[in-house]
Order: C-alpha cells, then structure tokens, then sequence
C-alpha cells in the first residue's frame, strides 16, 4: 500500500504561515520518504490561473526528479472562489465546472489519475434536493469534459465541512446519480470519526468502487496520535483490494504544526503497521 | 461610536457551513442592531467575479433598505487565489493588485469609504525584506489606482496569521514607506491579544491614523467573553478620537457557532458600555 | 556536536533561590557531564563590577580544572541596570556599550568565543524604527571595540520577552545593517515554540550565520520534555553544519526546580538523539 | 487610608515588555485615581546611576503636576548586581549599601518617607546564621548613613521569593537586631498567602511598626481576584492603626497584563472596600 501526503500544511490554507514552495515542499516530502503526493490547488502551490506553462512542465520533471509520484489533486474549496457546485449562483457553478476541468488538465500533465470532487454545501435558502440537482449536473459536466484524460474524479463526503454529501450513503448515491465510469468514491477518516462513525464500514460499504483515501485522526491529528482503529482499517482496506494512496490530510488546521513533523510522524506510524497487516496476508511490503 | 459586523460568520470563510445568501446577512445584521456591516469579498456573498452589475446594483438596494452602511471591506486571503501581496510568484501579486483594485470599486458603488489591506505573508525562502519590498509596490500601485474612488486603505497588521507585518510598528512603518494619502491604519485586538500585547498601546500609537479596527476577544470570542480590557480600549478610542466603526470579526473560526447569537452578543455588550464611556464624557450615544 | 549549560538556574536570575556560587555552579555542571557552560553576568556569579582581576583569574583555573569550556556569556536584561539598548535614555545605551565591552573582556580571559547580544525593546513611545537605529547603533560600536578580543556577538531574537528583534528575519536584518565580521546569529527554540513558528526554519534561514543556539522545549522545560521536534532541529543543524554548542537556557523561571536535576534531564535526552543522529551520516559522537 | 501602585508592571522588570516610561507612568497611574506611587529602582524608570540631578528634579515636578506622591521606593533585587545584602561576596555588599543610601536620597527628594530593604538570600554554602550578620550590618551601616534623610526603612520578609527573611518573625527579629528608630516593618500579601500563612497575623504580630504594606492576592492577581481575605485585613489594618499606603505589587510577572487594567481593577476593588469598612467605625473615607 502506497502512502501520500497533502500539501495543505506546507501551503496558505487554511492556516497560512508556515508556507513553503511546492518546489520546497515536493523535496521534503520526498526526503521523509512518502510514495506520493497529494497537491491542493492553492497558492503558493498551484492554483491554476498563476500557473503558466512553463512553471507547470517544472513541476513535473521536480516529481520526477525526486521520484515523487502525483497521488492526487484537490480544489481549495470556501475562500475568495468558493468553488461550490451546489452554489445557487450560477456564476460560481460555471466558475467551478471550468476550476475542475482545469485541474484535471493538471493532473493528467503531471501523471496522475485521481482528482478529489468536493459536492458542496447547501446555503441557507436553496432546499437539499435543488443543491443536490445542481452539485449532480457540476459533477457530470466536468466528469464528461475531462473522459480524455483518464483522470477519475472521486466523491468526497465530509461531515465537518458540509450539508448536502456527509456520508458514504451519500457519496455512494450521488456516484449512482451521475453513473459515469470516472466517477468513483473515498472518504475521509477525519469526517467519519468526527460524526462518531466507524471507520471500516465506509471501506465495506464502497467496496471497489473506493479509489482513494484521506488518513486523519480525530481533530486532524497524525494517524495514530488519537482514537482510531488504525490496524482494523487497514485490514479493512486489504479486504477489498483498495490500491490507491493512503493521503494524509492533516496539519492544515491551526498556526503552530511543524509540516515536516506531521508528515514524519504519519509515516513512521503508518508504514511498519502496513507492512505488518500485509505480512499476515504473504503480501510483500511496498520497497520504498 | 458606530457598531459594525464582518460578515464571514454568515459566508463560507473560513468556515463552509452554516452559510447564507448576502441578502440574508444584510437583513439578519440589521435587524440585531448593527449600523454598519462590513462585506468580505468571499462566495457566496462577495467575489468579485461572480457579481453581475445588475447583481451589484441589487446588493446596493439592499443596503439602502435596510439603512445598513457598508462599513468597510476585505479580500478573503488565501485559500485557492492566495492574495498575497508578500507572494514570490508575480502572477500572484498582480492578481492581487487587481483584486484589490476591484474591491475599491465595489466600495465606492455601496457607499462605503475603507477597504482593508492585508500586507502579506512571507513564504520560507523569501527574505523579509524582500517580501517587504513586493508588499509596499502592491500597496502603492492600488493605492494610486483606486485614488478617484474616495476609498481609503487600512493596513492590517496580524500576528497569528502572518509573519511579515505583525505590529502596530509594522503597520506604521509601511504607511510610512507608502506615503499615500489614502493609505492608513487598522488593528484587530484579536491579534493584539494572541500576541500578549496590550490594546490601547495600538490605539495610541496608531493615533490619528488609526481609521478601522476589528473588535474581537481572545480566541475570536465576542468581545466581553473573555480577558480583553474593552473599557481602557473604548476610553483609548475616545481619546484619540476615533470615528471609525467597532467592527465585529468574530463567529468564522469554528464548526458550531450560531452567526446571529454570535453577532447579537457582540452587541449588547458594546452598546451599553460604549453609551457609559461616552456619556462620562458628555457625548450622547449613537442613536440607532 | 557539544552540549553546555546556561548558568541562570544555579544564580539569582531570574528567581533568586536556589541560588549556587559559580564555583559550585562549575563543578555541579562538569560533573553532570557537560561539554561547556555558558555563564550569565549575574550576581552572585559574573556581574563585572563585583568581580577583582584576582577573582576573575580563579575562575578560569576553576574552568580548566573541570574541564569545562565556556561555550559564551551573555548580560541579564532588565533588573536595575536593564541594558537596553534601545534604551530612550542615553545613559542606559552608554552603559549597556560599556557592559557588553566588558563582558567580551571576560569572555576572551576565560577562553571563550561567543558573546550574546540582545537587542533590546522599544518602550511605548519610541518608534520601532528608532529604537533599531539605536540598537544597531550599540551594536555597531561594541562589535568595533571589541575587535580585538576574537570574540563574536551572536544576535538572540526573542519574541516572549521583547518586540523589536523577534524573529530570524529580524536578526538576519540587524547583523546584515550592522555588517561586521564578528556579527553572527543565533537563536532560542523557546522563543521560536512560543511564537507556533518551526525550529527548523530558523536553522536554515540562518544557516552559516548560526554560530550559537539556546535549546529549551515550549514553556521553559527541559527538550524532550514538550512538544518541540528535536531529531528535525538536529538534523537541521547538521545539514548547515553547526559547529557551535548546543546550550540548554532552561529551569530558571520558577522557584521550585532543581538545577542539577534540570540539568541532567537535559544532557540524558540530547546526547543520545545528537549521538543517533550524527551516526546516520556516519559522524563520530563527542567523547565526552 | 490611601492607595499607591507599585510601577514594576510599568517596568522592565521582571518581564520586559510592555514598557512605559516613568513621565507616562505617572500619568497614568494618577489618572486612574491613586493617591501615591511606589517607584522600583528598575531601568527604564528610576535607576540611579542613569538618572542625572535634571532628570530628578523633573520627576519631582511630574509627580507634583499630577498631585501623586510617592509612597515608597525599593531597588530591583538580583538581575545583574544582585543587591543582595546576604552574598558572601563583599563587592556585591559593598555596592548594596551603596545603592540603598543612594535611593534613601531620590526618596527624600521626591517627598517620600518608605525605602523597602530586602534583607536578601542564602547563597548555598552560606550558613543561615552568616547570612543574616550581613544583612544585620548591611542594613545598620544603611540605617544610619540615611539617618539625615527622615526616611523609614521597612523590612519586607517574602517566602516565595527568598530564604533568609521569610516570616513575619523573622522580620521582627532582624528589626529588633538592627534596634534602629528608622528601620520598621511592612510585608506583602503574596508572600503570605504563597506560604498558606494568614494575613491578618502578620498585621497584628507587626503592629505598630508595620508601615508599609504590599497587596496582592494569590499569584500576583489583582487584590479580589483570588482568595485572600480582604476585609479581615482591612480591619486589621484599621485595628493597628495602620497609617501608610495599601501598595499594590501585581501585574508584573508574566507576559501578557495590561498595566492599566491591573491598576485600575485593584483600585475598583479597594476602594470601596477600604470606604466601607471605615464607614463602619465613623472614619471619613480618603478625599480623593
């Protein structure tokens, strides 16, 4: 199993001193010895309207150079765009459908194959089913404009952060609404053990359609410095053959984390117990 | 002395739920009590890409309406488009002097005078002096821009959001450094008070300049919720002159918080200590 | 890599009891093990005016006999004398030049090299930009006079205790203002935890410039004992090659704590993780 | 019975910032309405060696302008030189003497009556019984040097703070040792309640030679803010017949207090206080 982490906490958001360039950031996630990387589309890193051609072909051969490999993509959500697609303005759902497309674009360029789909939250005023109809058409729009670039947009709920997609019920619903072939599933582990959830019902219950995974403990903790059932997971994600990168998001959320810290800290947790489920199972741990 | 409330507690920045529509917030702000509101340029309420001129329009009528002043606004920083004028990309800081330069737009068309000017933050690699020197170029240039607009310019000095220009000095010294009559001095006691610094030093040493200030207590509770010494600084403001609007930029921090309790309890604790401190020096309160 | 130990815990700075004689203070020191002292011009050790040529001249025999180096000196701040030098009164500032001469005096005689120059802080009603010409003022004029001596001032940035030097980049622009060969930098991971800024950061932004350091976890305790990352700053200080001592400035600010204890806590966490550290890039521990 | 406020919150000592000057610390501590003001020897306010004849005959002025007298003064013990009575060195004893007769000048110049002697501190390896003859001859030889002045000595015993002069007792019995008619006693609520001793003991034990009196409440909180009992003392106080300045000593050891705030707080406690229970005997409370 691949490990990955996120970019947040070495970019602006959401806390936004420390930050570092994504050139900075790609080498010392490398050093620390991740398989991948997770890269959100904010500045100082990659918000795409700053990025020219150029800076985006050097972003490219710097992963290739520290033999990093793009885990994902994800928008920077909220904020001055808010790139919500269940907006009822439809200037920032047009804005969003254009945001996404462009990030798919990105992905694909820099070798990936995972673009994180943020459904939205509902604005006091627009009903449940009017924000889902809307975040629905953002989603298969987008998921048809990018079918050339073999990126899979995958549904992310998040009970912390939103209303309208919060669990995997959720998540599994809106994927059979759209019913298009790059439009899979992941969750969060923050978000389901914030709403007192378990865990390894969400890996069951997508089963193969989960295709990507965001590592956190309770109040976005390093894996394993909190409450959950770290070992279960892992057991869980075996039994259905998950193989994408497990992607820590964390040490985003407050002035005072040290980047390098968590993503050492995650990784030192995160590898031996890998090893060890897969060793049960005969399976060779990842050689990196 | 004029009561004004910030409207990201209703936006979807920092945090994404709950949110409502602008129309919403101006109503809901009125009702409390306040004179003034003060827009954040974020979705849904704000971002300048997404308002229409008729939409714009529209949002002025509503001020009027509800005979709410615009206080003041400010650019939703980080997130996707960073506004970082301290950025080492310049695709950065000319967006930034764009967006700046838009906002001042909408300033002047709601009838408003003061937009707020976030100096920055250095990211790791950048020298601070360097990072000094980009700033005040982004600050002078808008500056000039936005002469004809009658608009003027706050810089905000934030200690635990940024590491470039965290004091009043700071503050004082890149007013000094841009020299621009429409160029002056806002504080926020939130950051004030993480710093362990003490408030009414602001108010004095910023002085006449001093045209805006965000009322917060520590850890952005209402002000009165906490350890902040609020009569020293009313009778600070008092002394200086102050004829600014007390702007609430409370409630946005956290999951949880209820935007209309969180606005209203702002207020009653203002207003009746406000009136007491005026009324000790033979000024009748505001009438609203 | 060389450990030493700041000698405030053994004297009457800043808590006056337990209180030792620096006799006593060096041999507790050397027999717990450690590679330098770092002594503090405090009564009732090395306050200049109390001590006769005689008394000095012991004291470096008392050095030699423990086999104790002295890794630097440094003034106590604040008290009576307060040797600020962005003192407004002039008469301050002159006998803060005068002090830090004879301190560099005592730091030659006794064999050592480093001598801690602490910038000062502005009091309300000085402009920080005056008060930073006064102290570069002090600074430049103790660097020429002490030319002679091969004793080099190293800059402290402190954000708890002062606001006019209180970052690396504050440092980095007062030795590059100042510009004297014997001008280099340090820093206190104490200052750098209290402030939620990153260890590392300063090790690298300071890099060949950083020929001293104070090591101290969050709140004054021991490293080890808080939330400070210490294999990260090791490992920092190896990439710049440091070559100087790493000086815990801990267990003096509250009555109640044991210096030897404070001491010995210190040695027992840090020389085992300099001595792992060192040994991945193939480096020989220190013998002692 | 009157009030004064003791300026180390004001001060340089013990923590450095934030600052003011003497001439903006008269000011103020007048305007909050006390009646005297104890002056610390500490930079930047009052210490002798920085304080020409002109800036003492201003000071003078200043207190006279601002109707505020000065209650009482005291030197800033250890720091740099120390000021211990009690160190086996005789340069710093020397110098201790030297330093309490010059403040026995500066007080009968700016019209007070009270200088603080601390009696000092055990250095280990000093017997109790050495130790307290120095502090016996240091404080005769001072006794009489002052004698010309009409200034008071008052022994101040403090349990958190030393080892030597401690209790009640002990201060009486180092009066009655030194048996000088201008050497008499105060003590200082913090140390009293540090040590779970009880307040009003002292003032009866001291009686008619308590002339001075430090208030504090439990960790240096504001008189009212903790758990000391505050009419007892009052009546106490009254009962003796206690005719000197309630002093409070607060708001100076940690980062973080607001000067004025501290000031004012105890002074909205006290006053009312003291009024009442002096109502209750027929005494017409303190005009000002």
């Amino acid at each position: 199993m691949k490990l990955s982490y996120n970019t947040w906490a070495y970019s602006s958001f959401f806390v936004w001193v420390p930050a570092y360039t994504l050139d900075d950031t790609i080498a010392r996630i490398a050093k620390i010895g991740y398989d991948g990387i997770e890269i959100g589309a904010a500045a100082p890193h990659a918000y795409p309207p700053h990025l020219s051609a150029d800076r985006r072909a050097q972003i490219k051969d710097l992963l290739q150079q520290h033999d990093l490999k793009l885990s994902s993509m994800l928008p920077a959500p909220s904020g001055g765009p808010g790139n919500n697609p269940a907006s009822p303005y439809i200037e920032e759902r047009r804005a969003t459908v254009e945001h996404y497309k462009e990030l798919a674009e990105m992905v694909a360029l820099w070798g990936g194959k995972t673009l994180i789909y943020l459904p939205g939250w509902t604005i006091f005023g627009t009903s449940r089913r009017q924000a889902w109809a809307w975040s629905r058409e953002v989603l298969t729009e987008v998921a048809d404009s990018i079918a050339h670039t073999g990126v899979t947009l995958v549904i992310e709920p998040t009970t912390h952060d939103t209303n309208l997609c919060v669990s995997a019920d959720d998540a599994i619903e809106l994927m059979q609404d759209v019913n298009r072939p790059n439009v899979k599933l992941m969750f969060d582990t923050f978000h389901v053990l914030w709403n007192h959830e378990v865990m390894t019902d969400y890996a069951y219950k997508m089963g193969a359609d989960l295709k990507h995974i965001h590592m956190s403990d309770n109040d976005r903790l390093p894996p394993g410095r909190g409450v959950g059932d770290w070992p279960a997971l892992i057991d869980a994600l075996l039994d259905i053959e998950f193989d994408g990168y497990l992607t820590m998001e964390t040490g985003f959320h407050r002035r005072g984390i040290e980047p390098d810290e968590d993503a050492r800290v995650s990784l030192e947790f995160l590898r031996p117990l890998v090893a060890e489920r897969e060793a049960l199972r005969g399976i060779k741990p990842n050689s990196k």
